[in-house]
């Protein structure tokens, strides 16, 4: 362990280095503050405080509230003898309570380093319990454990690092207590890393929920339910996913998707909905809603916008080039258009809707099949056809009821209460 | 300049603590992390630069495309002499070719650190000069220079930390060059930091847009243009600065009144768009609009979306107790929709729309007066009255024009060029 944390500054050309801790700390503070994904990040942080302290493994909990979220293990010596992938999926995401009876929850409330010889040497008196549940059911044997709370700029408590069984010459041995600072800086930066990682991600789902909100009001003028989006969405990226489409794209398709109607805001009811077919004018005044939307959606200046404009420009245009609003054909149609397009054609014909019910699956397959290479991408047909048993499993969850119908029949079903 | 780098770790009761390099390092770097505000953040590397290698003045640039853009600069010798509100005041942003005619620029490209003895004394070969119409302006003598690139983690140059007239025994010396690792280390801690605080801000722009998006779909329902919101947020905002509101919540109350409208997403046309008086089942549905907002922006779980919930539901409440939906009456009607209600019905007024024309200034004012206390809360109408000038300056700053109303005539003259 003491190689791990060899201090030292030496003198070289005149110039002053930057000794082995000094550049080790600032090292990890600069990967930890470099990850933005939370997930990667806590990984990252038990990784580096393992390394630090030379212990086996390791557990991180974040205070959620009045409780103790576990978030991740490592346990270098079961994946040795298992298999990371086996091991990791025996860990389960659980919650304690913020209170003295845990080691972490200890910690947490303490603000206090605890570095324990042996866990099951404990004194009765102490408040906390060690739990041997995951010891007898692996056949570990967990000794020492150091347990750092972390504490942001503000001493706000964010969460507990829990190391167990420093090694030194191939045994388990206490942690040295001479490291406490070194570990405590180590659990700051760590701090402040997962502070700013949370930001991002509510930053992000703030986003996301905003976009999503864009897509439901559009629904509203169309009399569509919330779950009709939600499985545009999902079949889109299911056909995606099978078509190569993978990483950021696809959940920028997955928000596009949700928008690609927003142009009929735009559109009067007159024409949204007519009962009969619509006159020439009126059609050509309908068509305008891909370019209305795309209006709508413009200038966002980030690829998530871009391809929802996109999709909203191009969700009606057909392979044979009969579709608008500029007649393009083929693959002269951006993918994501012609993922849409099938996608919601396909939702319409399967679900039911305020004039209309469900069509029978098997019709909706009949129709689609003999619209392969006319109005829908070939290869897409295929796809979807291919994956039916995954479709279901959308189409089920997010099935329509009664409920989600009335609130467009009848305003005074909205209660106030409802709303507050 | 040395006191401020002791490089040391001592052992103390056989605890190893931070030395000062180490934990002024990592203390710089958490505070750095911490700053999420990307001008504070510029202001407080500067600072901590200058603290670092005692310099007594320096500048930050940001490397913006294909330029350089000068964002802040301290110059303590000129604060003492001038005072700083007047030295800041006199410091312009402004934007260099990233090329190597300036030291930054030379700085950003070669990605290396240089360090320069006298300005007044580059050799004539460098391809960099130095412009000394700051120091002839201002009566400063520039002499040593020390510019550091900012790389972040992969290596992109983000900016130039440009520091000048190194500080020791009171008087002017060359830059210790033994310290460049340590200063390029706190230049990448910077590097991260602004990235970091980048994204932020990114993301920040890209949900408020998207809300400003949801306030725009809503108005294209009731034919208003753009400008429309612009306004309400604005004359929302001069009216909540007056009353005492601050800080983020005049933020949130810019967005909220943005979207105050959206329920008119769920109103049919028949209704939004009939010309005579409303029947009372009309009307009682067109009063469902406010519900309807809240129900589209309800579950946000931020202080923003609940702020615009709360708009959404609250903004045709009455002073006196005779608006809806709840029939709330003077103080009980939250503050931000007493704001927005004045804000709307003020810009109603003296606005054109589709169907009518801006009612004259003077007949606005009597018909707010004569509704102070009853329709409006009076303080708020006080407020307004009082700052004319501004409300008139919002005005004419977001005038509609003819071809804002056009997209609503015909969409025929939507063409495609124009949103793709």
């Amino acid at each position: 362990m003491e190689s791990s944390l060899s201090c030292h500054l030496h003198d070289d050309d005149g110039v002053i280095s930057l000794g082995g801790l000094t550049g080790q700390m600032i090292r990890i503070g600069l990967a930890l503050t470099s990850t933005r994904d939370l997930d990667e990040l806590l990984e990252l942080v038990l990784l580096e405080a393992r390394k630090l302290t030379g212990a086996d493994a390791g557990s991180v909990y974040l205070v959620d509230g009045e409780s103790l979220r576990f978030e991740t293990s490592q346990n270098q010596s079961l994946f040795d003898r298992l298999g990371e992938e086996t091991v990791r999926a025996m860990f389960k995401r659980s919650m304690l309570p913020l209170d003295s009876r845990s080691i972490a929850g200890h910690v947490a409330l303490s603000r206090q380093i605890l570095n324990i010889y042996d866990v099951y040497d404990i004194p009765s008196a102490a408040p906390y319990k060690f739990n041997p549940d995951w010891d007898f059911a692996n056949a570990y044997r967990t000794q020492s454990m150091l347990a750092i709370p972390m504490l942001d700029q503000s001493g706000v408590v964010v969460g507990v690092v829990q190391l167990i069984n420093a090694q030194a010459r191939g045994e388990t041995v206490p942690f040295d207590y001479r490291f406490k600072h070194v570990v405590s800086a180590f659990a700051s930066q760590a701090a402040v890393a997962i502070v700013n990682a949370r930001l991002t991600q509510d930053l992000h789902a703030a986003w996301l929920d905003s976009l999503f909100r864009l897509g439901l009001a559009a629904e509203y003028r169309d009399k569509e339910t919330s779950n009709h989006i939600k499985r545009v969405s999902e079949y889109s990226v299911l056909l995606a996913r099978c078509a190569g489409v993978c990483g950021e794209e696809l959940e920028h398709l997955r928000w596009a998707a949700a928008m690609h109607d927003c142009g009929k805001l735009g559109i009067s009811d007159a024409i949204l909905h007519k009962p009969g077919a619509l006159t020439p004018d009126e059609r050509s005044t309908m068509e305008y809603h891909t370019l209305v939307g795309a209006q709508i959606l413009q200038g966002g200046g980030n690829p998530l916008m871009k391809a929802s404009q996109s999709v909203a420009l191009s969700h009606h245009e057909k392979w044979d080039g009969s579709g608008y609003p500029r007649q393009l054909s083929g693959e002269d149609i951006p993918l994501f258009g012609r993922i849409v397009a099938l996608a919601d054609a396909f939702d319409a014909m399967c679900s039911r809707r305020v004039y209309k019910p469900a069509h029978p699956m098997g019709e909706v397959i009949k129709r689609i099949e003999s619209d392969r290479g006319k109005h829908f991408d070939p290869v897409l047909v295929d796809i979807l056809l291919e994956h039916l048993d995954e479709v279901d499993r959308i189409r089920m969850a997010y099935l329509d009821n009664d409920a989600d119908f009335e609130k467009f029949r009848n305003y005074s079903l909205l209660k106030i209460n409802a709303v507050l």
